[in-house]
């Protein structure tokens, strides 16, 4: 029963070597299922393996040549495509090597390396490409976020609590607090970033090898801004990696948010905004419909991801040794969420600036249920100097009496107030109908909040170079994360010319 | 701007009618991303509601015959097929008639209709499909788990509570109450499929028509058994969904927790069990290795339907009319599921039977660590009257000692344990050796156990008949199910038949 | 080291035994932590099995007699109280007798039980006792909903989908649609209970006992419908309970989706309703508050009770035999959620009757967004002979017209039409002006819609009778269940007094 | 109807003010159902406002010295009770005042505040107090963790993958890798800390206030590291609360797999450890049973925690101004899985050290089932110069061998190394027996194993002083932390001194 290792290969898993029977197809089509873009970690962990065992004589030098001169020949082909063709697991840059320089010089790549670091790798070098794209996204999404609030500072429109109508602000001071979420959001995705780009490279199946692998070199030439500093944490442990689940389910769950927020504005009955055509579906039936579908999408994909988190931790739930296979349903879960997330994040940087406004309707709502009620109770304490809570309490019956009698906020006179201060504390508080007015009016309500962090487009605007400045600083952080990838490329590059040459 | 409806008709969304800008492709792209084996609910709800139109007489009948005869050419061609080169939506059906045949004829046939009951009719139609045969897959495994259930009937092993040994049992006796679990499995399904059964067609976007439909006929033309009472109710709830889901779902965990048991009968520790190669994978770097690869899949699976499961929940979890196109993503978990279901479900009836069974070690260690020893008690109050209370702790002293003192259970004597009877009540408790060594048979403990449902090979095989009797019930019901669905295909293609004619 | 059982005895576990450290403070807290009014099934459970071991000759009558009435003493006392003063534990029935009666009486009460039964029996009972509870406010909310459906079969108002104007209909059809939703709740709950109302008593620890106990008398006894028919499944399968939490999270998700309706119906931009000021809040600032707070608490129990079910899904993701104490926090998520969905039924059968409807200002919007423009399509296709879609797209472009030159629904005349249809087909399509006005009514529009299970009154009111039939077989259902139980409770009372005489 | 606000005040709600019926019971209960030592928090902002209030001069000074003497009564009496008499609510510092000074006075208290800053100052106070015993907690477990693993950096043991031996390791090198899972939640619990502990006081209902309040001075007298830069952010946006809770739940998984490790090390079959009686529980007919109950508690928190990061999620899932009430589900479950982790980091710290390590037994079993065949294969490399590939499948027949002819890996021969490389190559490969048994023992295996973060004793000790100084490090940001906020409180006390004086 000789094999001929040269001739008709097929991997470590040969049948006839450790186990007899060739996998059950359906087991084997799940665990190779590899998406051609996704093979290219794998591409690269070889790379620098070779490189790495030459530098420290390892292997022999002229083999580590020949197989990354092969290598760069496939690059020339597609990478993704000859990997394919050579079955598309991970192992397929072996079995490429051995096809083609047969197992006496092929069979030298995979020295002190496991399928345990290479999907490890795999999996970190997938989540760092992710992550920097995202955060690309956010960023783009926060500068158009800071156009558009910068535009609509003098917005008045209603807040709402409870679903309610609370008090006067701003549409360009809720977008800015949609930018303070970005923020968190960008450095969420940024810590995660930074637990993720450490090198499991070199642990092997958790123990590393017996051979004296250069980790630290290893992990240089992909990219990697660490090594990790225990060979078990390495491969068993996959917290880091809800780490960046939590942080693509939390852009889900914002970009959700204001998913609702934009439809509940885009409703007949709030009439706050118009939505462009093309994000829009309309009916088979009812052809007077403009269905904001883009935005339901956005808004249901926070489903899809906190689904997908629940799948990654009950996966995880087990004992070290044990979630193995397993790993792929989260893996598939987060990458998923991954892509619907950067398309989302795109949709909305191009939605926001070309929203049409109905300024008017949103100025008009916002007097026109109360939402200013406070500020006549401020309006008391100021100039009549009662207690908060006595000028609440009259206030709140001057509400009731409007709510019963049918009387609009604009309609309330002094002596309807008197009447509130009557039956609260037994007199009037002689409030001036011109005072009454001003605590009535809700631009006037926006603008009087002056103080730290308000809604006044005063205030807002002296904040608002703060913003810009995280933004730059956000900027500079993704082209540095990308600038160093690619001098890391570079750097393995030229240490493969010199290996090659 | 004269549209020419004839020539580059787009559906109802062309440009230039209610809306001018078209869809962005990011959306339309996921509206439209279906597989194109799941388009024949469409299809079949097309062709029955054509009949039920021109029954009624609510369009001329030549142009009816003229629309089923295209759509029995596009069967000729291949309906998927067809229909993927037509926009691949629900609506191209309608699509591929207007080409064919012009708005004149090919416009007359979505009157009364919606993308509302088109979508809940193709919900439904693909729900009973994999119900169906999720059900069939059930019972298959079954089959074969009353096989090897009574073939091990006597095959000894330690029962597991708090993953440490409880009492003897028999491998035979677990796979029975494994068939216990789908047994309600089936009925979950069964349930679930006659809630799904009932037909939405008709109910439009949820008020129906003007038109005079015949709900009823439309309903019997697609195999439903019923007809849903409300037509809101038709189109907006989906709690119906959730029931399917769940009864996936809890397939998944049956199958999770028993991959989760053979793979812990499968550890170098326990040794109970070999399983064939096929099933296993190996390692790249350890060669010892067989890895049961298919299991963990097997195990991994209800991680996932359980975030779906929630990714379902969260997406319903909203106002009655809001989530529309976010089902969506509903709707790719629960047929994922579905998928995954069905193949671990065969992998399962592959695998059990050809499970090697290692007996003599399951049997060595069902005595090995005091698993019968409360037998020993129950000896002790069989034979010398003892309270049962008082026996437990005389035996539990017994034990005790025989760790302290490295004795193991079959060394144990009668001296022993009168020293433990001294110790907790002042006096000696007088078994005989003979006794003693019967309670401490594991073998003997379970031939013992032959009260209602317990795990005695008598027992287990006057109960066996009443599994199998439940097995063929359940065979009967799908074989009853799948009959009266190939009857309505039956039934409408001779009403096309009579139309066409 | 003598152990002195009567005075100072602690149960199987007390120190010295087989362990020889009291249990950590830390753990027993938690195992014991048991609500007072939960430790009624315990009781019940002692009840029956002693009554079976004296029935069987399995312990001496007269000891069986003598713990029978020690029993009657307790609940003479309080069963709650009492069993908490010996430590509350499911053991406390045993702890109670042994010092009362010593342990050569009271001790031989547990023979052939173990902790393993009667935690199955403890959950199921109160599953059992909840679903009743459950179902019987299920009804209540139905036939308050019976009752404010008839009165609200002319509340025309639109119907939405996307969050947008869909078609008009009315408040009554929408709230016989939610009975439909609380009918399939109320199945749910009843398989659920014909799954729970079987017996695991006397399946002991998985393997039963070598006593010949006689389960389906205890079983009898205690009021359950069957007996589990392998010991091993009644003791290590918990997948019943996930279809009780099943249940239970459907019952909330249906209850949040209406407390988003009527929350949507509650804002100042909808307007339609009115909710009485007990169920509302204030706020502590904005004295015009009215806060639907127990809408909001209804609306959100939902996201426990799904997150519960996550954690019973994720508890249960085990070997069989693995988790057992880790099921205690699926038993608390799931009664919780339990109370909470007995709370908030109760919530909205006092709440809908009293809540106020506005009519008019529903039916000012039901037609002044379009959502009747399907049946001017309608009328097209009727009184011109279009087919449908070239209607469909005519009123089209029609709805754009309107919208881009201000145009109101009712305001539209025969010439806009037609200059619609012109654009669309190059001719006027000539539609009367009072056919125009009969099919711009939104009110006529919910008349013509007569078809089986519309929202015509007409047709309302032919399927009420339908729906109230279904609620009174329904209650019978409950109050069946509730009058098995007691005559099980007289039948268990009658066998005591047979022994205790 | 004139009230009386002196006599039975009944805060904000009183009927007859702006609604006329009190909150229903029910509604009220769950509202204010609050731990006493749960309202802290609010207490400390009630101070800090005062302060701030009277040192910007926007109340009288005499005023608010009279209520912060008020306050230290309160103090004096014990502000959980004295808060538990006037109804236990966020507004019962308000309440406790104006019953004590009258509205006059104690009415002037929430000036510019609002119910959304006191929930949101609770939330975050309450968080940072959790988050910092946590963080003492971890630290605690990280020392408890380092001694013991220094311990046993010679306990070889099998190493696991699949469920199944990979290769040989040391338990001390687990333990280490358990130590950087802890070094990770640790910076996950410091980041989260980071973001909570920025005030949102004065942010009011998200808008602020048009007085002019000095929100950094509330934010520095209550210990807030900053001050969030936005009032709508600060009230409307709790994405910070889920960071906090991925931070807990992240400890529940960590310490559920090390439960899930412990547990199968602990059962009969692995036989690795020993765990104190005191963790374990026995059984009621199982006298032979020590269950790791505590372990089983720790298992199961995980599924618990994960079920209510689904429901925080759940929760927020909504337009911005919709979850109000329903986030006191979120608090709920947050709080307590806060409650949780921390008691099991203690329960670990107390188990760790005294876990009895079986060292014999687990070196046996490193053996035994060939987890050491790698190392053979890495001689043949060494040794022979074969490549890896070919060597690791000569390795894999003669695996295949071993477990075909019943041989134990001490018992294989070079000869049967030959006949494997016979049967791959065609020839034999000729290792020396003793390089084989020095292949073969697993302890030299561990040894060989020195390279960065590698098993070996030798590699370890010259990582430990670097886990070492993190945790020192660690400790002393928790001690800073604690440091930082008693500063602040006295402070605070000292600002009041300034006023009351």
């Amino acid at each position: 029963m000789r094999k001929q290792p040269h001739g008709e290969y097929q991997g470590y898993r040969t049948p006839g070597i450790r186990l007899m029977e060739p996998l059950l197809p359906g087991v084997s089509a799940f665990t190779d299922d590899t998406d051609p873009s996704a093979l290219y970690p794998y591409h690269l962990f070889d790379k620098a393996h070779l490189v790495m065992l030459a530098e420290e004589d390892l292997i022999p030098r002229q083999d580590a040549a020949a197989m990354l001169k092969a290598l760069r020949e496939m690059e020339a082909q597609g990478v993704g495509e000859v990997r394919q063709q050579v079955g598309g697991t991970m192992h397929s840059g072996e079995q490429y090597l051995i096809r083609l320089l047969g197992e006496e010089v092929g069979g030298r790549m995979h020295l002190g390396r496991s399928s345990g670091d290479l999907r490890a790798v795999w999996r970190r070098c997938r989540e760092r490409d992710c992550l920097i794209d995202m955060m690309g996204e956010m960023n783009g999404l926060r500068a158009a976020l800071l156009e558009v609030a910068e535009k609509n500072l003098d917005a008045v429109m209603p807040g709402y609590t409870h679903s309610q109508h609370a008090q006067p602000t701003t549409l360009g001071h809720q977008f800015l607090a949609w930018v303070c979420v970005l923020e968190r959001c960008f450095q969420r995705a940024d810590v995660a970033y930074r637990r993720v780009n450490e090198s499991p490279a070199g642990a092997a199946i958790m123990t590393g090898s017996d051979f004296p692998l250069n980790r630290h070199r290893t992990a240089e030439l992909m990219g990697f801004d660490g090594v990790l500093r225990n060979t078990y944490d390495a491969i068993l442990n996959e917290d880091v990696a809800l780490d960046t689940f939590h942080a693509v389910a939390l852009v889900h769950l914002s970009l959700s948010r204001w998913a609702s927020d934009i439809n509940f504005w885009f409703t007949s009955e709030a009439g706050y905004i118009d939505v462009p055509d093309r994000f829009c579906g309309t009916s088979s039936i009812m052809m007077q419909k403009k269905n904001p579908d883009s935005l339901e999408y956005v808004r249901g994909a926070v489903a899809e991801s906190m689904g997908g988190l629940m799948t990654a931790f009950a996966v995880q739930k087990a004992a070290s040794g044990d979630p193995t296979m397993d790993l792929r349903y989260m893996d598939r879960a987060l990458f998923n969420s991954f892509e619907m997330a950067i398309r989302h994040l795109r949709w909305f940087t191009e939605l926001l600036p070309e929203m049409e406004v109905k300024r008017e309707r949103m100025r008009e709502m916002a007097g026109a249920h109360w939402a200013q009620a406070t500020d006549v109770a401020g309006a008391l304490v100021r100039e009549k100097g009662l207690p908060w809570r006595t000028a609440h309490q009259i206030v709140g019956i001057l509400v009731r009496y409007s709510s019963e009698r049918n009387i609009r906020p604009q309609e309330v006179t002094p002596a309807l107030l008197d009447e509130a201060a009557v039956e609260y504390m037994g007199e009037p508080v002689g409030l001036g109908d011109e005072a009454l007015r001003r605590a009535l009016d809700p631009v006037e309500f926006v603008n009087r909040r002056t103080l730290y962090g308000g809604p006044s487009p005063e205030e807002c605007l002296r904040r608002l170079p703060e913003y810009r400045a995280q933004l730059e600083q956000d900027e500079a952080l993704v082209e540095e994360k990308s600038k160093r990838l690619s001098q890391a490329a570079d750097k393995l590059e030229r240490a493969i010319d010199a290996l090659v040459d």
